[in-house]
């Protein structure tokens, strides 16, 4: 008997297991199986917003799949992991949600006021979810130009989005329309952790323990999901259950088609790879 | 007698005529006295907050100038009249303070709350003195995003400028660090009506009623003030009480030096040219 072809999955979570808050049919029971199977999951969320502890509690909750924080790699974790690591004072001035402050400070990482103080400015996005500028965060933009001007800090962001629909379905900036304005202003580009980096890739195959090769990356879009994971030699599956829809293959060129190994309609077709 | 050389003089107000809400020693007296050799004064500033009314009262009373809106051309100003110009609806998507939104409906545009009601977004700068965004625009980001990609606003700037000096003497930010986040959400630059733009030069020379070479303009830096007007084939007077030091001229090039026709400690050498 020849070993198995796979040895761990990297489920994205928006657009793939829910929508907002609504689970996708059969998410919770394709979890189950393929754990049933001896494959190791991980979690991947490009989100700035949310800490681990509230994702463990979303996706128990809303979507019904068990888990532990060491299942999950965010972008707030992944980032607050990459700088714990090239930190010598651990002192960051920080832009974006509670989330991403819980999980700096989990981290072991000093979140400080005076943005003169800060070796890291680590953004994530200013805005909440109907696309205003958070009260906490009305000084950030002046705070930011400052750490890295006035103090040489390191810049360091979540993830690259710049727009995601909103409660109404029309566009509300993210992290990457605030990163456009610090550049603008210093000059400097940050250092991105999230998707499509492949920082938050190597972190998910490290937590698997297996060759990229060993492992599936299912995810519902091109730019953030399949194309990286490719190139790191992952095998691919898009899902047709969040932004990607069929017309848009149509679409591709044949370099990006290559790169999906597999299309299925939702995450159940995951289920036949590993029959 | 041969007529005399020169019919007017752009003055830039900030390092010029004031620092902040201090005069500059010899501003009004130098004024007076170059209006009393016949010379039409206009007074140019790039602040993307305030009114002509707001400026007719701080030369006045901060400053010691008599002035009447006529005598001032303002980026404010000067992007509401380009608006105007160029509208069909009249209706405006505004970011700022006050005295542009003033400046706006003085010259007869309708401010739309709704974005996507805009024909234009008219850009000033969303934050305050001290480097917060203002109550009252943030929600503004979201809303120009939603203008320009779901209503294809066109996408007016009153000036380029990305950073000022807060009031402890550090960076804040200005309209220019919008611009750049909104530029990296939307993938539009905007049109700048402010300096360095060639706009605001041509309406100052057409208040003057002058050619290029009949006019002098006396400013403290040589990115907004100097270059663009000697461009436009202007006498250019760098004086040094503002932002550019004497130190600063060494550095320079030799192209940028010889842009620049006189250099003075301040604005009374200004009447050795007229003398």
């Amino acid at each position: 008997m020849s070993p198995p072809k796979y040895k761990g999955i990297i489920f994205d979570i928006d657009g793939v297991l829910k929508r907002g808050s609504t689970p996708i049919p059969g998410a919770a029971e394709t979890v189950r199986k393929l754990r049933g199977k001896g494959l190791r999951i991980v979690f991947l969320s490009n989100l700035s917003t949310k800490s681990r502890r509230q994702y463990v509690d979303i996706l128990r909750n809303k979507i019904g799949i068990e888990v532990s924080p060491e299942d999950l790699v965010l972008a707030t974790s992944a980032t607050a992991d990459y700088v714990a690591k090239n930190s010598s004072t651990g002192k960051v001035y920080f832009v974006g949600h509670q989330g991403l402050r819980e999980e700096l400070e989990s981290h072991g990482l000093k979140i400080v006021d005076d943005p003169e103080e800060a070796e890291f400015v680590v953004a994530g996005s200013p805005f909440d979810e109907k696309g205003y500028v958070t009260e906490e965060n009305r000084w950030k933009f002046t705070g930011a130009i400052r750490a890295i001007l006035l103090a040489r800090a390191k810049f360091v962001a979540v993830n690259p989005d710049k727009l995601f629909p909103g409660p109404d379905g029309k566009p509300i900036p993210g992290t990457g329309t605030f990163l456009g304005a610090i550049t603008a202003a210093t000059g400097v580009e940050p250092v991105i952790v999230g998707k499509p980096s492949e920082e938050i890739y190597r972190i998910a195959l490290e937590k698997i323990g297996a060759d990229p090769s060993e492992v599936i990356m299912v995810g519902d879009q091109l730019y953030t999901d399949i194309i990286p994971a490719k190139k790191l030699g992952l095998t691919t599956v898009l899902v047709l259950s969040g932004l990607t829809k069929k017309e848009d293959l149509e679409k591709l060129d044949a370099e990006t088609r290559e790169m999906i190994d597999y299309v299925f309609e939702d995450v159940r077709g995951v289920l036949k790879l590993v029959e």
